[in-house]
């Protein structure tokens, strides 16, 4: 597989990232975790994403951590994104869940994710959501220290509006290496808002969460969905693909941001299936006719 | 009629423009259509608007061609706009109507407008919608060769968002010279959003598809639209002009992004009323009386 | 009191401004009024809030002016920021309410304060509303001509959004000091569309009108004002005041585009209320109590 930049000069990420928010539900031993992590090394998947709220007790960070002290070799043939920034009422004493991009919460979910993972530093820290109290020179403070501690090489954003990215951009030398958002057939904001023209705009390849929209495509009944699901059959016939998510990964990577996609299964034979949809390429109208389908009205 | 730069250092369009998407509809013998070119030319209308999708079998562009056929000195007189970038199901073999703003597209769309009109250069090329898989590098690199090889001497967009604008931009050394968005006082979201001011941030002047609503102005029997024809009917006698259109131009050309409005009658008459319009101006207190009635509520 | 710059080598205000649109309705006597006045500035309170259409007969303005007669020593002490811009039926020959940015607009608006207050200047001139038919060349010129003449020190706009803003500063030498904008916990859309980060990306400090969403938090009793009225004595509780509008001013001093409070009541007890709410400092997530509580839904 191949590694692409994710900005000019920025870290190279493999162009399919393992997402590990599930993995307290795969529920399975230390060594199979590590198989796993191996197997997807295999097939080139070398970035793995983490946020310091996936999971529950243990942490979807310490277990994976956990995987890591069984090889620790493997640390360095990983390229590891976690993210900062949420406080949830379950994780801590806290009685609403919200942000906190403060200078304390971003070191404390530093040193919490280093240690949990049991690495010295973060190829790539992520605020996970856009902070309405985020005071940008103080982020871009702790983002310099942090880095010249040798804790984080490269800094990014999730969920974060055009005027966000733009605000926090204006007081970082380097550039932001990623947005992550929200692309998939099923919601189309981040496609049709203006989120990924700006990206693109400012060479910044986004990061694809939730392609597959939760599941959802697979199974749900309503009207939109069903139509979706029979263009998505449709085209998977005629591009002689056994599975429509190979479909999907393939309309999210058709887009000119060039979105880096995260596949969120933890079963290889899954991940094995997204990783052949590589070749698969769309052409502009079936590109189109998922867009249609889903909206469930033509283009203006 | 003043002839303005659309751009600084940009073409000079007249300040109507003649539309021809309707010229199918016009019914009329080729000396006919001719005497109309040369009607509109007189009064100084010289800028002509055309689309590769306009019309049916023959195309608006293939008819103009024929045109322009029986006087081929008209061309020289001409500042010819067409479009490219939308694929419709009537027009080819296509399943879904869709845009499509890739190299290949462009290119094709290019070369049959040329074949249609019998011409060497178009004197500006838009895109027509904004394509969701446009790469903009590419079309940079497209826009570059045409003009090298002499078929297109300008290029700009149509109905982009300011977003898309900036991307496009981003990758372009010569600005593009306008986007042609829908004005009028009946749909007031490019007034309203932003669009408008944004062209006038960048000193670029719209082109203003629509001015009358697709003649609903004149006839619907909607509460929004019966109020708005009654303040236009106050108007016009304050001004001592005998007809509504002459006032809704008059109002969009009041905009300070200084719209060119693009004329879409066929019937020199009609075209005679938007050129004497040319002198009528509006006080700031109409100009709000008009939005108001279309609004149906004051300013906030 | 401090004194901030709202702009980087911009104007000084009070961090708490004195809003006097209503000073037509606190019905007191010149003396009483000059009794108020000579109050506040003991508080530090300086900077003073006005517009050409606050008021009646006589404005406010006018009335402002008649105080400042009884000890014109006072006007060296005071920044003294007026608006032009809207045309109101109630105060002219006006069939429509409407906004007026042209040139002679401006120049009559400001002509007529200075009259009215007595004074020859403005320290700050702020666009009211933003006429959707600004010239931003016209507004620039007319900007620098007040300003030569001494007339107007600073310039401001009102109730802009960002793409406005951008616009008109696109025009100018010297930055736009501030963006008079709603800021309160019911009505979110300054804190949630991206005009208070925009600022913050300019370091423009945004000065907040309606604070107190004109009194309704404290007796409004629908269902988002109740849950929201709970949750802000919840948080006096804990923060040991009094008042829940000591709770509201922190919170929206809390924003890091660092929100001027603007005080819109007469009476010196609530105004000593506010000052003492300068020390008041919310948690991140009593701030976010309170946006959820007005949301009535939880942060996405």
């Amino acid at each position: 597989m191949q590694k692409v930049h994710v900005v000019p000069d920025g870290p190279a990420f493999s162009e399919l990232v393992q997402g590990y928010w599930r993995m307290g539900e795969w529920d399975r031993s230390l060594q199979s975790h590590l198989r796993f992590l191996e197997q997807h090394l295999e097939l080139g998947i070398t970035t793995v994403d983490h946020a310091h709220v996936y999971g529950g007790d243990p942490s979807c960070e310490a277990l994976f951590g956990d995987v890591l002290k069984l090889q620790p070799s493997l640390r360095s043939k990983l390229e590891i994104v976690s993210k900062c920034g949420i406080e949830l009422v379950d994780h801590q004493d806290v009685r609403v869940n919200h942000y906190d991009a403060s200078p304390n919460a971003i070191r404390a979910s530093v040193e919490t994710s280093l240690r949990r993972l049991g690495t010295d530093y973060l190829d790539v820290l992520l605020l996970h959501r856009p902070d309405l109290l985020l005071d940008a020179d103080a982020v871009a403070d702790t983002f310099n220290e942090l880095h010249q501690e040798g804790k984080v090489q490269h800094f990014g954003v999730s969920n974060f509006t055009n005027t966000q990215f733009a605000l926090l951009q204006s007081r970082l030398e380097k550039p932001l290496v990623t947005n992550q958002v929200e692309i998939n057939p099923v919601n189309l904001n981040t496609v049709n808002d203006g989120t990924l023209e700006f990206l693109q705009q400012h060479r910044v390849r986004p990061m694809a969460w939730s392609c597959l929209a939760g599941g959802h495509i697979f199974g749900d009944q309503s009207t939109q969905m069903t139509r979706l699901r029979h263009t998505l059959e449709d085209i998977a016939n005629e591009l002689s693909v056994d599975a429509i998510d190979q479909v999907v990964y393939a309309w999210v990577r058709r887009l000119p941001s060039k979105p880096v996609v995260i596949i969120g299964s933890g079963d290889i034979t899954r991940v094995q299936r997204a990783v052949d949809a590589l070749n698969l390429s769309l052409s502009q109208e079936q590109w189109y006719r998922i867009w249609v389908a889903s909206m469930g009205h033509g283009v203006p």
